[in-house]
């Protein structure tokens, strides 16, 4: 993509709106722009990262057996009065009345919805275990929505629902959602820690939050040291017992601030680590708390009737955005995982109209984009040298390729790794080559 | 992906509200299921038509310059009230009071916020021209939503907005999206014609609608037959002179019932073919209507305010999934396109346990799948051949691959098309080679 023809709107001063850094970077970079309270336009580079993180989210979730659906934003007020939660949930619930003064309500959730698909549609035990999963706008009508994505009221999130019919199926639903967790944020270049959580409105007596740890972020958490040490394990196989990794992830000691116990941390004396984090995902097993009062169940093996066991899976889809800046950014802007980063490589020609830089850029570009990298290509006329360096690194691509008329008199190229700062010069083919490897 | 795990719900009976084809077909095959009043829920195969409509509507809005955003569902009343609309807009908006009491709606068009956007961000003519797209649900409260996604009130839409200096260059961003939207429809596999349209509620002067022949469509189309032969040019470059396609395209007569004129249609003899059809696509040319009232300008060439110039260009996304079941049925169901079929093969064991067909069968399902060719393996145990033979037809994948006992036996499988419904029996490497060709 030439920057000349995109769409790039980079702030030069500090929104003053902005409490916290990912905030700032996201308005200051041309992210994200507030429409309303709470409410975002994503603008093109931040368009780029919401959708990597999202395929990256959906490839985990496929590769675990969910299956994605797409349930609707706006949903009867039915179905909640069936759970007994229409009345329960206050004013976070965006409440609707339609033309035909019909209650509507803009879902914040889907449990409802999801079980009333469920049980019109599934009869018979063979037809389980099924894990349904979709990735799908959502509102909460925040009472003061602020840090940006990171507390909206329109947000994007993965959401999924595992049937199951006992409790030890379910318990398999939920190890297999543990670990594709645990995927997922090793994938988004992010370190997610898992720890026991309270259940709160969803339900239920099994649940855990995983939070990116960040200097910055929202919670305290008192984790043994051991955890930041574990490696996520590789090509899991997700038809196999999974319960040795969960039970390896969860044998030491991690909680959040509202969660923890002081008499337990006092025993881990050095082993204690107390740090920050941001929660991006929460799994809840609730058995049989939404399809006892909705009616789902199924014809099991003996002919008799039986409620079905549940749990859902969220991820913060729109806040790891937020999220992943919080934990990589430094004073001059945001550095992204090369798995989220709107585009791989800012190339940068310093002297636009310079035939011979021209040349060497314009070739360049061409070479990169026809090999697959995403390129975003700084060719504007009418910027200085050292504004187009900032805006490289605000905009924090991995790898910054700059062209100028010197190195290009001496052969060379300097290639620029935006998260260790190092930059080398190289001839154009050895660049190439590093690129495209 | 393996049938037995799979979320297919197909119905044996067709559903008595469903009043046309592609309602019944989607429906029966499992691809949505109505949620509430013109709401739906997607299913599985549902949502992978729906992605891939998506995907390619989306390449083509990008080949064309267009730069993708997203824009919010839910929106604030001020920008409708700056832009003279909220009131215009009758019932079919639905209208949000959030628990601060501020007006809000659920967008069923984006003109005011993407002009808001442009407004704030943009202040010179050297930033023009620009197209800003996104692909986004919204909501219009039909008073009597039917035919199933065809006229749904949730629904998902392609909408592009484009901003230049004057209407001359406004011109050139029209033809740029006529001719995207060329490329788009017949990339789906559809015949699509564009009519002169009126402008209705969006306002402007030039306008056309996009129509996808279809014996079941729900307007008369009168057309020019020359209009049927016409061919979508190649390999267009979208920085070069569109005018004369656009010319060659809107030369020869087409006018919906809506619009037609019966003293030109008398002219035309017997090179007037009378037929059907379902619009899927429309754009818009309307100057300065909603760049005026929200001062929506930049700083022109002369150092002067320039009121900027804007065209609009929808297309019905999920719309379409029901228009390319209107245009590609038979009795037996539904008939894919390729380029969104939700599995390209489908895979059809007829007798499961039985050792040797099994092992071809699953061999042919690794292979497929290694070599990235989209399979869903119909490896259900409890189902007769006669269903799964039924349920392909109905489900409507380009191929079926068809394995049984007697032909392993004698080295061979079966090839079906499902369009042309041509069976071959050949070895399993030439199904394999014809499958990943």
């Amino acid at each position: 993509m030439r920057l000349s023809r995109y769409f790039l709107p980079v702030l030069k001063e500090t929104p003053s709106e902005a409490q916290i850094v990912s905030h700032r970077l996201m308005l200051r970079a041309g992210l994200i722009r507030q429409h309303a309270a709470g409410i975002y336009n994503w603008l093109p580079i931040g368009y780029r990262v919401l959708r990597k993180i999202e395929q990256i989210v959906r490839e985990e979730q496929d590769r675990s057996g969910a299956i994605e659906i797409l349930m609707p934003t706006v949903q009867t007020a039915e179905v909640w009065k069936e759970s007994g939660r229409y009345d329960d949930y206050g004013k976070e619930m965006l409440r609707i009345v339609d033309r035909h003064d019909r209650d509507m309500l803009y879902g914040p959730t889907h449990e409802e919805v999801v079980t009333d698909i469920f049980r019109s549609m599934v009869k018979s035990y063979k037809d389980l275990p099924k894990n349904l999963y979709q990735i799908q706008w959502k509102f909460r009508d925040e009472v003061r929505p602020r840090f940006g994505v990171m507390r909206g009221r329109e947000f994007l999130m993965k959401d999924a629902y595992s049937f199951d019919l006992d409790e030890a199926s379910a318990r398999r639903a939920y190890n297999r959602m543990f670990v594709a967790y645990l995927n997922t944020f090793a994938r988004l270049g992010m370190k997610a820690i898992p720890m026991r959580a309270a259940t709160g409105p969803i339900g239920g007596n099994l649940s855990h939050e995983f939070l990116i740890l960040a200097e910055t972020g929202e919670s305290g958490v008192f984790v043994h040291k051991g955890m930041l040490e574990k490696t996520v394990p590789a090509n899991v196989d997700f038809d196999g017992d999974l319960q040795p990794i969960v039970d390896d992830w969860t044998s030491l000691y991690a909680a959040t601030d509202e969660m923890h116990e002081a008499s337990k941390e006092a025993e881990l004396g050095d082993a204690l680590v107390s740090a920050r984090g941001i929660e991006v995902g929460h799994i809840f097993y609730f058995g049989t708390k939404y399809s006892k009062p909705m009616g789902c169940k199924v014809v099991g093996p003996d002919g008799q009737d039986v409620d079905l066991h549940m749990g859902s899976y969220g991820i913060g889809v729109s806040r790891l955005v937020g999220a992943i800046i919080e934990a990589s950014h430094d004073d001059a802007g945001i550095i992204w995982p090369e798995s989220v980063a709107p585009f791989k490589v800012g190339l940068i020609n310093i002297k636009p109209g310079d035939a011979a830089t021209d040349a060497v850029a314009d070739d360049l570009y061409a070479k990169l984009e026809a090999a697959g990298v995403e390129v975003l290509y700084d060719d504007r006329a009418d910027e200085r040298a050292g504004a187009k360096f900032a805006t490289a690194d605000l905009i924090g691509l991995p790898w910054q390729l700059v062209v100028g008329p010197k190195g290009v008199a001496a052969g060379v190229v300097e290639l620029k790794n935006r998260r260790s700062g190092e930059k080398v010069e190289m001839s154009v083919e050895a660049a190439l080559a590093k690129l495209t490897a």
